[in-house]
């Protein structure tokens, strides 16, 4: 991390959906206590106050900067995410967002339901200048942990703009998180050459082409493990079948594991290397995954996410934070929008 | 295998483009040569005979049925297919789809370019009524070798008609080739509901449910490995990039595995547990990938298939054909072309 990028010193205020996730308040209390031990951080979690209290009276709270704000309610991955603000105003994931519009947070981290989280900050914070979605984006393999895929599932059918819009926050999330100067940026098709794609790709070659991103052209299915791009871009239908096709992989690996490696290691070891190898399956498990696009610095993790993943989360929104992501991101938005329409002064 | 099914009893005549894949001659001839060795089949090696004879000459021939029909120039990976095939009318892949539209030969093999392969089937054996196109089609994956994707690369933009088409297939090659009873279908989406999914995705869903297949809805990424469906669905540009990353995870796995168990296991356990967990990643070049929709059995396979692989996709297309699976697909075809369009007497 360089100097002039990390503005470690000050204390970040991070705003916890207490309720959120499968294991919402157990493991979010834990992973905030975990967080608490070791960045320079303070916690307010949002739930119901008697059993967020409940859950805190396990820890020792001296000298902690924690803090409890009550809500009710919770809105549920069933719901319909619009549907439910409505009806839960008081809901956890609500009140988050508003303590984090009034400036008395930070950043925002949620485990709870995706779509309430998004719908929830969109409505609150606004969208960046130039865009009409946020999205979800990130590294999301182990295995390849320097590449970012944008988007991870937000934005089912998507515009050849909306994708270059997306390809400049993943390219700005490259560059200041993960410290890679110029990063590529690839259209995921199938196939390199420019002809290659279907419709929505080959629409979008163009304009990528023609935007200042560093474009390396059409990348294909084995290039999240070349180095070919930094940041490989696809429409939310494709990210979401690419992430949850890894998940399922990872966890369908186990049987196989077992039945191959308990002849030839301890079972301790077996439980070891599947839990690290289902560890390089599941990055965004254990790190969360940024919102991109909404005006305010927001981390969303898995639903089943245990305390020390909810801890990783928290920590990721913590650097999020210290890096001034959301001001970058704002600042290439800005400019690409001026490059790509000189014809218009606005 | 069942006795009705299976008709072992005749020879199967399998042509061989040897000159195809990345290491035609030797690597085709090599795997013929396996194939000669447990298989009631002939086989013709389509290819420059001097090489061809070269290769051959490494073997003792004595009493196996294998014959060399001579060709010319053999089209890359790198040329247009149909441009090449008017320019190289005598190239290997040619050739051998001549002897299969001629009766001389029950199923064709290659190695060779997917799309010339494609091209010269489709040229000269036509596709099954019914259909547009053809369509590459199987289980894709070791760690769910019963569950089988279709469409696997070959149409990038497809309509919902042309989905429902290759569900038929994949449908008759599960309930044959796998002996799955009444297979599943599922159409690859971004959730379970009826509603989510992408434009193609939604458009088709209807046709679906109201075809003759049992249609068990939208699937997702990890249902590859629930046993939800047995016959997922997706364009080629889904299934593409599925494939592909599929391999390239493979391959990133073998230094994070020499890394995590080098310690713990001896060099030879290691290497032996890469190479079958290499294979649970890259079922197709094991096996080989029929290709659906042309009027005669084609079972493609990897350039970058060794003797060993060449062999098993010659076993593919060996019980291919005793199963009688491109007869069976016509019937699927015609059924389902009557019931869909009641109103049209054709």
């Amino acid at each position: 991390m360089s100097a002039e990028n990390d503005q470690n010193g000050s204390t970040v205020r991070v705003v916890l959906d207490a309720m959120g996730g499968d294991y919402g308040p157990v493991e979010t209390v834990k992973g905030a206590m975990r967080a608490l031990e070791s960045g320079n951080i303070e916690v307010i979690l949002v739930g119901e106050k008697d059993s967020v209290e409940a859950e805190l009276a396990n820890y020792d709270l001296a000298g902690k900067p924690v803090r409890i704000v009550p809500s009710e309610g919770k809105i549920g991955d069933d719901e319909h995410p619009v549907r439910a603000m409505r009806s839960k105003p008081d809901s956890s994931i609500l009140i988050a967002n508003k303590l984090l519009k009034s400036g008395e947070a930070d950043v925002l981290v949620s485990m709870g339901s995706t779509g309430a989280s998004m719908a929830g900050a969109v409505l609150a914070l606004g969208l960046l200048e130039g865009l009409d979605r946020p999205c979800i984006g990130g590294p999301f393999l182990g295995l390849a942990p320097r590449t970012v895929l944008v988007d991870m599932g937000s934005n089912i059918d998507c515009r050849p703009g909306m994708l270059l819009n997306f390809a400049a926050l993943g390219m700005v999330f490259s560059r200041k998180f993960l410290e890679i100067p110029d990063p590529k940026v690839g259209l995921l098709s199938v196939g390199a050459e420019t002809a290659k794609g279907n419709k929505q790709v080959q629409e979008s070659h163009q304009l990528f082409a023609d935007s200042h991103l560093n474009f390396v052209g059409n990348v294909e299915g084995m290039d999240f493990f070349t180095q070919k791009a930094d940041v490989i871009v696809c429409d939310g239908f494709v990210g979401n079948i690419l992430m949850k096709y890894t998940e399922g992989l990872g966890s369908a690996l186990f049987p196989f594991l077992e039945r191959e490696l308990s002849s030839r290691m301890a079972p301790e070891d077996v439980r070891s290397f599947a839990a690290s190898l289902w560890q390089m399956m599941n990055l965004p498990r254990t790190m969360g995954g940024p919102l991109f696009g909404v005006n305010g610095a927001v981390v969303l993790g898995h639903g089943s996410c245990k305390g020390g993943e909810v801890a990783g989360a928290i920590n990721t929104a913590t650097r999020y934070v210290n890096l001034g992501m959301v001001e970058s991101m704002r600042e290439e938005l800005s400019k690409m929008n001026r490059q790509e329409t000189p014809s218009n002064p606005s």
